[in-house]
């Protein structure tokens, strides 16, 4: 049977008229902005304080009258006058004092922004240093750049490269995952059944003049956004109805939106023209695959649907059994009208994805007891909705309490967050936010996303879904290659079956050429529709019954169809798997990661900030620095010695042999965060030195790799080899410098 | 300055009018074919055979006449007759004989196919083993599927990754490379200057009827082949005209080709239509960036461009220091016409590539010791034009005869040598062989390509090039950003340069509008042309002057320029470094690997061949399996522990506890080339197996994950731990079973 073509898209909800894949949380932070509760309105005290500031100033307005009225009179005194005057400055004052307040407030609430300036600062610290130390570079930069696209560079290359490899270690590895490696070129019939060709859009609008693109919802969002920011005098009744905007602007349907922007007088940014309506732009990027131009390919927007399109091969690599998992790591593409936020919504890059499919019947999971006891930050639907923080809850009781719909989607929960943690992720900045109603799917059975606190505001990095059999009866559909599992029975089942047998003689007879879409039809009935048949037709020996194909009404004879509840032996169980999908947006991490490990502390002489990043071990771009302390031919081969010992135990080292101030090597190291360096100042022992706690100890050069080894592989903590090996006090020269 | 827009194509040569890019190394097997000298006719034995063949051919046809007269005189014997029909007997059989030697000649000599069908049998045998194991799986597969796309499945997925893994070992972490992560969608300007846009194409030819897309060099190449191996009767010189064909094929221009497929009376293959002139294709899959359609991309038809526009800043991060390297791992894209040769011919495809600066003054390599002594299979240029074959030569004495063109080429041809061999791939079966002239690119000072022998012959897997500085040249060029290195002189240094001061006043009042191009014209002067005319200028004054952009001569009085020899300081030297470029084809050699680590052996029944992958434990994409002997709670417990401590280990295994017979579960495994199977036979003690020698030892439980361990990281060899563990015969279960 074939389902008719999905209208709904990805992790769509029926609400949305636009694309609302599962990638738009890896993507866009949908909720980027608002008070911890998106549903809410403005938080109490920022309301009471806009009430409390239109008040003030109405009791201003009223005062500055009256001293106008009291100036007109000839019968009122100086001292009367001058003392409505010293009124009217004291509410004034009061004005000013509760615009302060409110300002504050504002701040604190809007858009991440806490802190006004500071987060501000602090991100801009960040990003020059990531950028000077080439952790990114802006693509093609000679050209001047084209936008939403980075390069990783060597730093940031290798701290990718470690994540992924963390990724393989934590998932595939641990879970025996089935790992692929499909092509970024997808042709179009893949992307047409999975819904993306036809609804993985956003809604574009054009500077009526110059022709220049921007987002509807971007230009919706900067006008609520300002307002509410700069305008304190802002009714609280509008400031309300401009957050309740903000709050479901991912809903608004195409002409909602161009309603607002009418309604609001919004104009181009840049010209002031005026604005076409909003229409959708589909955000893969288009190709052509083959020389002839008529096979229309798109550059993926996702890596899931490759492995969908392989399920058959990869239950069958299963040895026929559920539940499995499939992985993927690879290059998605994503043709943003106008991209923003940095690093954080790019055009093209890494995702990682699991597809773990299971029966529907049953999502327990046999190591959710691994995960139980952890207890973490989750915020659930309900208190969205009521306006509550996230809270800590114990994983377990989450499950059992039903707030996570199954052990298996709990399972993945509860590893997502020791996988992000494990990276450097803190874990106070990091939540699990079950998606509202209007956000997920009508086929959905529950979602999750991992959302990390940045200078940007809460950001989804992971999502964790359980997408019911959707993909895959797409797929079906499209294919006509069944994409389902078996169940065998160890004993025959008997079932009672409804049994619709059309006679196609009787049919053709009566139908002629129309008998095809009749007997479909009839086959195609309900069990419900199917026995009310069966009884008309036993009672009066005929029934009318619309067929949909024909677009009228036949009537059908007794003759015409056998309808029959049977009994039938069944040796097993055919279904469509479930599929549980968590979806890690490996750049996004990335950038979290850095603003988690980045801090600064004075330079020694306290004349200059030096920033470090405290990357874990596991993370860091290079495990370990080996410096000369002083420029010698001695001590540079024994330098050399130990980075050759280090390569040759797989670590990741940098040598500096330049004679620069051991404290400016020191410095330059902690900015990008090398965990261990080693100070050549002996032939016999050398000394190494933590990057946070700048502790050092004394060890033999032949010992060296294999201490770093240990530290680095996670096999010892810093505080172990602490005991084991005598401490360094620093030398004069190094106190010097350091 | 700047420069022309290139006119060559990355390694083309000026001959060349098609694009021929280093890419053309990884992607295509352009020498595929031929005798082990491209550039020779026939092999002298086949050429002896032809003409032998062709001379008996000819005393059979005389004989034939004799007896044919003979038996229309009445006046000869019937004895007579007898005798000169004997003859002609005898004549066939020498012809039969020499056919079928000439046969065997051709089968050996053509297109690597030496033994015939038993290397199409092999190579069936291979890919049915890949297919079915999921090593690899057509893409899209349940949509029929599209050219030229493939997928890794779990085990294929596994490989490619140790086999990054290790490059990234091999060459980043050994040698400190600076590794770099840029996007695959690339802005056209960027293509535009590495000359991709102009002159990436391959000649296409069109059915004139159906539109049927053709490569036209494939056409005639089929053409040829087909005539040399079906045709014996051919004559030598036009079996000589064919092979010479099929050496200059990717030589010959647009109407060359065109010329040859119509002398030739070739068709479309399919439908036997006319077929349309060759033209140029592009071959990069062409999308838009953005949404105004106005900015195009193309998906990067090689990752070295990416390291190209970073060059300046690489060159800071590096401290201003010459040599360094930079890699880079990525996704590449092709749009072939019609793809054939299975893996090796894909639209997708992973390169790792590696760019090596240096200064072009000083190519020496520090560390070109380490691989001086390396001995292996080089094809230098003259012995390709001599007619001889890859013979073993010591890496030192191709660099200290200068038949590889300096040390840091000679340098990377040894690592990939390593790189290549540790990897599984047969030293006898890889070769080094240089560019013939015509092959490289003007500029271009030396190239040699890895190339593989498999079952389609020879197959360029990895090129390594000395591009000289043709590709900072050409983004300096375009971008006017300087992509250039400076060396600091430890003393000013005095030099005589010519200083060229035209006077704009002067200029200014004779030349009004065209004084800016007269000025630019003069500073453009070359050395010779600018002492010529300061030389004319001093005898008479005057000088005529052809000012290119303004189309005509013009007079230059002496007033209107100074021109001298000055002396001056220089604190430093600024070039533009020469790079020395290893690109690595991953999937290609993937694809070589699996046919050198294929074999089968019987079983013990002797009743089926059973399929083996010998890969070192560095590639096995699992590198243990666990099975418990027979199915007991107990066997499987122990089996679960040992799993889990191999995967803290950090080594992928697979537990089989489904109880199938062990030597069914040993050949499962050994097709898949896990290379150690752990087998649970008590509560105490297990045996490891071997794959290849099929020996075993007898092991502890808690010792198992370390054993397996130190052999699969290489810190021992099997035969190591067969010394220091008792061995284990194989039990009456398995005996029956193995």
């Amino acid at each position: 049977m074939r389902f008719p073509t999905p209208l709904l898209l990805r992790a769509q909800s029926p609400l949305q008229s636009q694309s609302k894949t599962l990638l738009s949380l890896l993507l866009r932070s949908r909720r980027l902005s608002s008070a911890p509760s998106p549903m809410a309105g403005p938080s109490s005290s920022e309301a009471t304080l806009r009430e409390a500031l239109a008040e003030k100033q109405a009791a201003v307005d009223t005062q500055a009258e009256a001293v106008r009225t009291l100036k007109a009179r000839p019968d009122v005194s100086q001292a009367e006058i001058d003392s409505a005057v010293e009124s009217l400055k004291g509410l004034k004052l009061e004005v000013a004092a509760v615009a302060k307040r409110l300002q504050a407030e504002v701040n604190a609430n809007g858009d991440g922004s806490t802190g006004g300036l500071s987060k501000d600062a602090f991100r801009l610290a960040v990003v020059n240093t990531l950028e000077r130390r080439l952790f990114f570079i802006p693509s093609f930069k000679i050209y001047r750049g084209v936008a939403g696209f980075y390069d990783y560079g060597p730093p940031g290359c290798a701290v990718k490269s470690n994540v992924l490899a963390f990724w393989r270690q934590h998932f595939v590895l641990e879970e025996n995952m089935l790992e692929v490696d499909c092509p970024c070129v997808t042709p179009e019939v893949v992307l047409k059944a999975s819904g993306h060709v036809d609804k993985f859009t956003d809604l574009m609008v054009k500077d009526e003049k110059t022709g220049t693109c921007y987002r509807a919802d971007h230009l919706l969002k900067d006008y609520c956004k300002e307002k509410l920011e700069k305008d304190l005098t802002l009714a609280p009744a509008k400031a309300s109805e401009l957050k309740h905007i903000l709050a479901v602007l991912d809903d608004l349907s195409s002409e909602e939106l161009g309603a607002k922007l009418k309604e609001y007088g919004i104009t181009a940014p840049d010209t002031k023209n005026p604005l076409s309506d909003p229409y959708p732009f589909n955000l893969m990027f288009q190709t052509s695959i083959g020389p002839t131009g008529l096979s229309t390919g798109y550059m993926r927007p996702e890596t899931a649907q490759g492995i969908f399109v392989n399920f058959k091969d990869l239950y069958y690599y299963n040895g026929n059994r559920l539940p499995f998992a499939a992985a993927q790591i690879g290059q998605a593409f994503r043709n943003e009208i106008s991209p923003r936020q940095g690093l954080l919504r790019v055009r093209e890059f890494t995702l990682a994805e699991i597809e773990h499919f299971v029966d529907p019947d049953d999502k327990s999971h046999p190591k959710f007891a691994d995960v139980a006891d952890l207890e973490f930050l989750m915020f659930p639907r309900e208190d969205q909705m009521a306006g509550e923080s996230a809270r800590k809850i114990v994983l377990g009781e989450a499950v059992s309490k039903r707030t996570i719909n199954n052990e298996t989607l709990g399972y993945f929960i509860g590893r997502v967050f020791l996988f992000l943690t494990h990276l450097g992720i803190d874990k106070d900045r990091l939540r699990f936010r079950q998606h509202l109603p209007n956000e997920m799917a009508h086929y959905a059975a529950d979602c999750w996303d991992a959302e990390i606190e940045c200078s940007f505001g809460w950001i989804e990095c992971v999502g964790i879904a359980d997408r019911s059999a959707y993909d895959l009866r797409a797929h079906t559909d499209k294919s006509g290659i069944p994409l389902v599992a078996h169940e065998k029975f160890s004993e025959p089942r008997e079932v009672e079956k409804l049994v619709i047998t059309p006679s196609k003689k009787d049919l053709g007879l009566a139908f002629k050429g129309s008998q095809k879409m009749v007997v479909e039809a009839l086959e195609a009935m309900t069990e419900k529709e199917a026995l009310e048949m069966k009884a008309t037709l036993e009672s009066k020996g005929e029934a009318e019954f619309l067929v949909c194909t024909l677009g009228k009404t036949v009537n059908i004879t007794k003759n015409m169809v056998t309808i029959n509840m049977e009994k039938k032996k069944e040796h097993q169980r055919v279904f469509t798997p479930s599929v549980i999908e968590p979806s890690f947006g490996i750049g996004r991490i990335i950038y979290c990661l850095y603003e988690h490990s980045f801090y600064t502390r004075p330079s020694k002489s306290e004349d200059e900030q030096l920033n470090v990043f405290r990357f874990p071990p596991l993370v860091a771009p290079i495990k370990c620095t080996v410096f000369p302390l002083i420029k010698t031919q001695k001590l540079d081969d024994v330098a050399r010695i130990i980075a050759k010992s280090l390569t040759a135990a797989g670590i990741s080292n940098l040598i500096d042999v330049t004679g620069t101030s051991i404290g400016k090597r020191y410095a330059r190291t902690d900015e990008i965060g090398v965990p261990f360096a080693v100070t050549v100042d002996s032939t016999t022992t050398v000394t190494i030195r933590e990057r946070d706690s700048k502790e050092q100890i004394r060890v033999e050069i032949g010992e060296v790799a294999s201490v770093v080894k240990e530290v680095t592989d996670g096999h010892s903590t810093w505080a172990d080899v602490m005991w084991r090996f005598p401490t360094h006090a620093a030398s004069a020269d190094e106190r010097l410098d350091d």
